[in-house]
């Protein structure tokens, strides 16, 4: 996807809401369990409730993968059933992968070629040559970490040479890598008064804030620091939406939940002029 | 496995080569590609080859990922026939994770009770919450990237502070966190006179070095300046043995090449009177 056709997409749906599709099989309502296969059956319906609320859905890997094979499979069709059903939606592998050069390379493969994702996570430790191999598919994003919502971004992510912090660093460095049209940073919403910082050195680029709700961001904040003229975030919730109610109406508060974010994002879109 | 039955192993078998099972279905002999599972195939032929040489198998999870669920399907597969046939082979998942603790609980989950690995190597970007779940494991091991062997770990692992580098801190930091019973660190070979400083922080842990063979780095080098009275390293080599020759012998060519490397590491630690 183009980076105007994401901004013309949260101007239409007055949201800039990324809904993490972190599905735990031991979080999902127990009546799913005795369908063929509960993780996509869930995830169906959270995404046929929720679409209209947001632009992005990023399944988180680990989810996947814990399952084994089967998981492995309720990601593939989840990424096809959005791909098929929701075409204008950006679709996220928040994986976290890096490697070297011909292991990124496969990597790519995997996320841009045997399944469809628009994006995919990618930590800064292996540097450039770990990111690159992503960047060779037109339209398609990498989402590096810059300075990430938990306690551990405090080890080594505030490290700091000559006044720079290490996630500045990882800013400054790696814009020079890709277009703006083709990286993305990721920055807690926890660390929302770093945004102001973080907008001296990427101005102009997309960032996925990830931390708002279960892990305690506020989204006021972030837009406050955050927003540019062409709104410039994707806001990720995961739990406070997806998790919000495990009886059989799982799907209709997931819906509520989701529209009460949408409707915070289209004030704060309005505040900004941006719609 | 403990530290202690690892550092037998080693004696046992006067190797400390660890294969790296990066199996490239572009790379294979051409009459695999005829058997129902080529991946699991080739890399049965492989482990049955080499076994007798080497102290532990690696394989790169990108490979397997890059596959979809018939990936997935080899590599459980190939995890199981180690631990079945050679159960005193170390098993090392180079995954190169690390997300928030609950994501990373996901992963330790999926590598260490879904499958059967021993260790799993972790970015340490995220900090400590993104690592401690994967130690909550007895007797399986985190391998934490420090100094990696491609060219873009300049581009950020010797941002210094303080006349500390920040591959240094990642090993000064991290070595609190867990026994060193439980850790291992990443060191690239083609970085071996770093080696020197490196022991000087951890003089006591495991270290496991890719890099030897096709991506140029020195084994003689990375005894001199790497090895402590314990071995303490595990030397990693893939594509110069597992890809020498991609014809119907390429498993006795495999034996052949992976013997000549166990055969130089013997004599290095008979030099050093491990032996």
């Amino acid at each position: 996807m183009k980076k105007q056709e994401l901004f013309e997409n949260i101007k239409k749906k007055q949201s800039f809401l990324c809904i993490g599709l972190d599905t735990d099989i031991k979080k999902i309502p127990l009546h799913l369990l005795q369908e063929a296969d509960p993780i996509f059956t869930f995830n169906k319906a959270i995404i046929d409730a929720t679409a209209k609320y947001c632009v992005a859905y990023k399944p988180n890997l680990a989810f996947y993968e814990s399952l084994g094979i089967s998981g492995w499979q309720a990601l593939e069709d989840t990424v096809k059933y959005i791909r098929s059903k929701y075409p204008e939606i950006f679709i996220i592998a928040d994986a976290k992968r890096g490697d070297i050069g011909n292991t990124s390379k496969l990597y790519a493969k995997t996320f841009f070629e045997s399944m469809d994702f628009d994006a995919v996570t990618v930590a800064p430790y292996m540097g450039e040559d770990s990111i690159t191999p992503f960047l060779s598919y037109k339209d398609k994003w990498v989402i590096l970490l810059a300075l990430t919502s938990n306690k551990g971004a405090d080890d080594f992510q505030y490290f700091t040479e000559s006044n720079t912090r290490l996630f500045e660093q990882v800013l400054k460095k790696s814009q020079n890598w890709a277009d703006k049209s083709a990286m993305m940073y990721v920055v807690g919403a926890t660390r929302a008064e770093m945004l102001t910082d973080i907008r001296k050195i990427v101005p102009d680029h997309f960032l996925l804030v990830p931390g708002v709700g279960a892990q305690g961001g506020s989204l006021k904040e972030v837009a406050e620091y955050g927003m540019n003229e062409k709104c410039g975030l994707l806001v990720n919730s995961s739990r406070a939406i997806i998790f919000a109610d495990s009886t059989e109406s799982f799907a209709e508060t997931a819906a509520v939940k989701a529209k009460e974010v949408q409707s915070e994002m289209s004030e704060l879109l309005k505040n900004k002029g941006i719609i």
